[in-house]
């Protein structure tokens, strides 16, 4: 049994949540809540684990521990051995790792500067240092990022082309982050929103928050 | 033959070199220089080609083009057929992308925000917005990050363990960014200081600023 250590609303533990959804893993893993809002990812016992001191985190059977979710992506996609989240062939392969890349930069990681440096964020006994104005710019970053990808899923039905991926999660994560900094998509990317309606309803995405309950309290 | 867009010293160039020269791939790119130094990268024909303004872009011969240092490796390693940079077992995989992305966040991103916010970086006409606490900032965070990594090369010849990897070239791009910006690694961190010498000794890293050379003036 591998175990995820993460907190079940995060941007970035979904995006663990929806890969593991996606690739029916569901029951391999059981779930420890680390509380954000408790700032225990910043605790010496969990920087331990995770010197970056972010969730979403995996640990193998054996003590082994991966951080950082598109390491976990990576990992989980080769052990069920479909590659279907971060592709079969060199070429996509290259796209996804790229979109799901851009996307963290240009949309998803903004966003958690934005909230971590220009919002009350976790808290003033977790955020110890903030700096607004760097915060307020990346806010603007992921609105033109919103507009980015608005861009791209006019031409094409998946943030990395004609399929589901890895990429598609970073966006997802990214525009639930969007939601709880209550940092709206703009009413004119409709691509953008559609392609979002149409993820909410993926199972792997609905039940994301929810997975976590079997693991704590077992029927 | 495939293009590669970048800049011959740049420390995220480099990583994208060393890969291909660890690879054996020389012969089947050309090099195409951007100037940083001129602001080449933020200008709408550039941003075409990737949307985040950065080096380097590889271009495929159909015109796909693909951005971001660990999707191009990724691409290369997985072209090549024997995935030694990347990792063939989803374990390696996984650990590979975890310490390559940390050595980015830890690391090279840190040391590259503090060259283009706390430093006059490429100058006035391209950095045109800076945020000097927030660069020196990060800043900090690398001199911090030197001292991780060496305390993982205290435990294992290489950042990702038993072999050389993806992670090490990001993290000799971070160490080629230091030299730049004249950040020295601490004299303390013995075990980074010794790798980096071993790291200086490999071909691909040694020739990686001639590479271009012969596409430019073929003989």
């Amino acid at each position: 049994m591998k175990t995820i250590y993460d907190w079940h609303t995060g941007p970035y533990p979904a995006r663990v949540r929806i890969a593991i959804g996606e690739l029916g893993l569901q029951s391999q893993v059981r779930f420890v809540s680390v509380d954000l809002r408790k700032g225990e990812h910043k605790t010496p016992a969990f920087l331990a684990k995770n010197y970056s001191g972010t969730l979403p985190v995996l640990e193998l059977d054996d003590g082994t521990l991966i951080s950082e979710c598109t390491a976990i992506t990576q990992y989980l996609d080769a052990l069920k051995g479909d590659s279907v989240l971060t592709g079969t062939t060199p070429l996509e392969q290259g796209v996804i790792h790229m979109m799901s890349k851009r996307a963290e930069i240009e949309l998803l990681d903004a966003i958690s500067v934005y909230f971590h440096h220009a919002t009350p964020g976790l808290g003033p006994d977790v955020e110890i240092y903030q700096n607004p104005e760097w915060g307020l710019r990346q806010r603007d970053k992921a609105v033109r990022g919103m507009h980015y990808f608005d861009g791209m899923l006019q031409q094409q039905p998946f943030v990395a082309g004609s399929a589901f991926s890895m990429a598609d999660i970073t966006v997802i994560g990214g525009l639930i982050f969007a939601e709880l900094v209550g940092l709206p998509v703009p009413a004119q990317c409709e691509a953008l929103r559609a392609w979002y309606t149409r993820m909410q309803e993926r199972h792997s995405v609905q039940n994301r928050i929810t997975m976590s309950e079997p693991a704590e309290a077992p029927v």
